[in-house]
This record gives C-alpha cells, sequence and structure tokens, in this order.
C-alpha cells in the first residue's frame, strides 16, 4: 500500500529549508514586505497580525513565485512583492477557515478564532485580504490585482460549494474536484503564472507554469485530505479530523463509498452520519481494504506527475529541479 | 431638541429617487456591471449573490462616485464601474457585520447568516471583496485598487478596534471617532476620492471631494449611531438596539457617561452592563434629559456642515446641489 512516508515536522522543514535554499533571500524579502504592509498603530490589531503571522508555515506559496520566476529565466522586485501578496491572501483564507471549521489548534498555536473569538477572526481576515490588494496594486499593472482577484473568488467559490454539499453523503468525484480546484489549486496556479509573467515568460510558458501550479495544488489538497484521516496531530500541529466531523467528503471517502463492499459502505455510512470521536480510527481499515486510500494516493501521484512533465517548457535550471522536488515533497510531508 | 424629522422608508426611498434623477442611468449601469461581476455558474453561490443583491439600498457611495465625477465635470466609463466597485465592497461588509452583530433582518428580509448560517455568509463576504478588487483591476491605472486597498482596511481597522472596546464603557469620544473614521467615514471618502480623481480633477479638488465623504460618512454612521436607539424597525428594515445589546458604545451614550448626573451615569451603566431587552426604552429619557443626544446630533451637524462647505471647490452643478442635499438627507432619514 502507498502512503505518506510520515517524515516529521522537524525533518519536513529541514527538508524544505534544503530545497528553498536557491531563493533564501527573496523568501526574506517577502517575508520584510509582509510584515511591512500590515503594520497597523492599533495595538490590539498588530496583536492579530503579529499572531497570525506565526500561521506562517511551509511557504509553498511564496515559493512558488519565486520559483517560477528564477525557471523563467528572473527573479527581480516585483516577485517578492507578489510572494508576499499570496501568502496574505492565504493566511486570510486560514484565519476565515478556522472561524468555519471552528479550529482551535494550528501552527501548534492557537487560532485567532480561539484566542480572540470569531469576530475579530473574521476581520482579520478582511483585514488580510485588503492589504494583500493594496500591495498588489503597488506594482506596475492591474495584473497581479486582477488574476488574484480571480483567483481568490475561485477560492471562496469553491468554499461556499464545499460548505452547500457539507453533509452530502453522495457526493461524487468531479464535484470534489471542483471544490479543490477551487479552494486549493487556484491560489497556486496563480502564484506560478504570476511568478511565469513577471519573469518575462511568453503565453505558452506562462500558461506551462500555471498548469504545474494547479496539479501540485491538486495534489497537496488530496494528500491534506488523506492527513486529515491518517495524520498525527502531534506532526500537523493542528486539528485533525475535522473533515469528518464536518461532514465534508474527501476523496479516499467518496471513493469508499462508491466501490466499497455493500457492508463497509454501510458501515462508513453510520460512521460519517454519527460523528463520533472514533470515526477516523474505525474508518481506517474500510478505507485501506476497499483500495479506497490506495486509489485516493494513485490520483495525488497522476498530478505529481503532471505537475513535473508540465515544467518540461522551461530549461534546466536549479529552480527546475527544485519545483520538480517540490512537487514531489507534496507527497511526502506529514503537516 | 433637535433629532431625526422621522421620513418614513418609503418617502425617504423617494426623496432619493428624486435626488439621485441626474445620475440615473450611471447608477443603473453600476447595477449591471454589480450583478454582471457576480455572476456564479454555481447555483448554491448564485442564490446567496441574489439573496445579498436585495441588501442593496440607498445606494449612497455608487452615487457618491457618480456625483463627486459630475461635479467634476465629467461622468465617464469608469465611474459605473467603480460605483459597482464601492457598492460591492460595502456589501461585503455588510454581510460580515451581520455575522459579527448575529443579526436575523437587513432590508426587511432575513440576514445570510440567518438563512444559511455563518460559515456560507462569512465565505459570501470574501467572495464579494475578491471581486470588488478584480473589478477595480479592469481599470486602465492600479490607483483604484490602491486606494480601495487602503480604505477597506481602514474598514477593517475600525471594525477590529470596536470589537476590542465592546463592553469598555470607559471608551472616549476620541476613540470613537477613530472607529467610526474607519468603519465607515473611509469608505464614503474614498468614493469621492475616485469619482472627482476620474474625472480628472486636480489634486487639491480631489482632496476637498474627499473630506466632502469623509464628513457625509461621520454624520451619517453618528445619526446610525442614534436611529439604533430612536429608530423604528419597521422604517429602517433591520434590527435594532445592536449597539446595546453588543455593547458597543456610541456617541450619544459616551456622552451621557462623561456629563451626565451621577445617578444618570449609574442608572445608565447599570443598564448597559445588563443589556436588557428594554434598555433601549429606558436609556432614551436619560439621553434626552442630560442633553446627550443634543450634543450628538450637533456634532453630526457639524459634520454635515463641513461636508457642505467642502463642495465649495467645484462650481455650480446639478451635482453640486444633490451632494449638498445628500449631505442634509443624512440627518432627515430614518432608514
Amino acid at each position: 500500500m502507498i502512503r505518506p512516508s510520515g517524515l516529521q515536522a522537524e525533518e519536513s522543514r529541514r527538508a524544505l529549508g534544503r530545497l528553498f535554499a536557491p531563493i533564501q533571500a527573496g523568501l526574506a524579502e517577502a517575508e520584510r514586505i509582509f510584515q511591512e504592509e500590515l503594520k497597523s498603530r492599533q495595538p490590539f490589531v498588530q496583536a492579530l497580525v503579529d499572531h497570525c503571522g506565526d500561521y506562517q508555515g511551509k511557504r509553498l506559496r511564496p515559493a512558488l513565485v519565486l520559483l517560477t520566476g528564477g525557471a523563467c529565466g528572473r527573479i527581480d522586485d516585483a516577485h517578492p512583492v507578489l510572494a508576499a501578496v499570496v501568502e496574505m491572501i492565504h493566511t486570510a483564507t486560514l484565519v476565515h477557515d478556522d472561524v468555519l471549521d471552528e479550529s482551535l489548534v494550528r501552527r501548534h498555536a492557537a487560532t485567532v478564532n480561539a484566542e480572540w473569538g470569531n469576530e475579530p477572526a473574521v476581520m482579520l481576515g478582511d483585514y488580510l485580504f485588503s492589504h494583500s490588494y493594496h500591495l498588489a496594486a503597488s506594482l506596475d499593472s492591474t495584473l497581479a490585482c486582477r488574476w488574484i482577484g480571480k483567483a481568490t473568488h475561485e477560492v471562496c467559490e469553491g468554499e461556499m460549494m464545499q460548505l452547500h454539499h457539507r453533509g452530502n453523503l453522495d457526493l461524487d468525484e468531479a464535484t470534489y474536484t471542483q471544490i479543490i480546484a477551487g479552494k486549493t489549486a487556484a491560489l497556486t496556479a496563480v502564484s506560478c503564472r504570476l511568478g511565469a509573467h513577471h519573469a518575462g515568460a511568453e503565453a505558452a510558458v506562462v500558461a506551462e507554469m500555471e498548469a504545474y501550479g494547479y496539479h501540485v495544488g491538486m495534489a497537496f489538497q488530496i494528500a491534506d485530505d488523506v492527513l486529515d484521516i491518517w495524520g498525527d496531530e502531534r506532526a500537523t500541529g493542528k486539528s485533525l479530523g475535522t473533515d469528518l466531523e464536518k461532514q465534508k467528503l474527501t476523496l479516499p471517502i467518496i471513493r469508499l463509498l462508491e466501490i466499497g463492499e455493500p457492508a463497509a459502505v454501510d458501515e462508513a455510512r453510520r460512521l460519517l452520519q454519527g460523528a463520533r470521536a472514533d470515526s477516523r480510527r474505525r474508518l481506517q481499515p474500510l478505507l485501506e481494504e476497499s483500495g479506497a486510500l490506495d486509489y485516493a494516493w494513485s490520483q495525488a501521484r497522476a498530478h505529481v506527475e503532471r505537475a513535473v512533465s508540465a515544467l518540461d517548457i522551461v530549461p534546466a535550471s536549479p529552480y527546475k529541479e527544485v519545483l520538480a522536488e517540490m512537487a514531489e515533497y507534496v507527497l511526502r510531508r506529514s503537516s
């Protein structure tokens, strides 16, 4: 059976640190811009901003902006700005997601909603969104705002579809694909699109880089959904099993309900409707025995392969190598 | 005693319809753009969008964009786009405000949170925000995105400060002023700034139009706070008394606590802490007798006067006349 190798958080962090060596300076600059843009004279607002600054974990999206820029031949002043913009949008969605999911822990710390309540968390997310557009509008053209606006409303559409289908045990794989294409892949895709475009790449190259970002995002989300069932809370540093609690159907579950033996399907439906504390543990063998876990994993793997083959359009470079490794990393990570 | 003349909703609507006659075409075009931009292929998302489309009531902010454009000599194609953008931002803040305030009714209809729950309401607000920037980025320059980004984060900062000071019976007038300058006046100010700038007005004129928008916004919010205590729920079409329930101190209350007789102050503090169902009714005589209501009203009146005097910089025109009347209308409205 293929499943996450279970890299632990520390190993995972080190692996990324090594991978991101060629873009260290760009990431540091993006971080500086992120902090600078969000500064508030209001101590209460600053405390909220500082708290969610700690949410920044893997910095995958800023890395995608910088790496695709490098792979397309140029990392210039716009890249760290765009890297900060996409990280700000991503952080805003995390803050609002935690409100939606009633999550209490993220990156080993209390979420904003757990610490201050839902209202400041909703407003903090809005504050991050508006700052990200303000920052994106500091660039020469309206293109970044336009593309990011589009990606962000795709994210929201994906989230709203997911909410709409909560508790729908008949959710099919095509709809699931649409949901995660919006809620996750839209932002990784636009990160790569922006990185390539701002390196002066021609349209065909920009499109392939966008495809790379899309497939990495899809693989990442499927892996995330698998981790929500198999992960270790200590390693991931966040609440797990929330998909089950919230009756959000993910790929392994959808597959089990589609192809499982009748008895297994009945048992799974009962567990999903009940949302019991031990649902996770009891679903695991059903998902493994039915081949549903393998299936989800093979779909994630297929996205990784399509991501890697999209890289064919750019010449060999250390950046291209890192992009290829990042796609693989998505399946190895444990957090 | 000076107080709202109590125009009823229907009169109020007619009064605005008459006022806005010179910009009818622009408002209709803004409305078309608003609907077009928000279209979704997802029926669930479209249902949410359609519902909040009904929130659009007075269209004060789009009217400000168009009227300042006209008063500065030109309403061109950018104006209805910007009018739709500011209305979208405003609608997003209403949707999120209703989540924050747990409001159940707006414009005589159930709020999104009341009808579908908080989660879709949070996402719908985000969807409106991202579309507004997407739309703003369809214009020639990044300026609109930049200014609107700044105004929106001022709105959020104002809201976060207000949340932070909830239940703080020692809130002073200066802090209250900062809060409403952010949560309300930032968006009316930027509406006028954009309208004037896109009419090709020179910097000094743009600054005065922005000042007009700022003072109209301040007057509007103070009047709104007064209506929350004195208004008629049937006329306003929304839940009232929410400021008291949520222990948000507004100008009449702040003034009462500052200058009231000790017995009145004690009684007011007790009512504010208890948040009883009849708090509104019992606070009214205290606010009237202490002169706190008159004071709040005189502050609103002063903002209206400063708004009107900011109009001196533009030549006489039907648009200028409407802007002057709108400033006055802010104090006459009952909803």
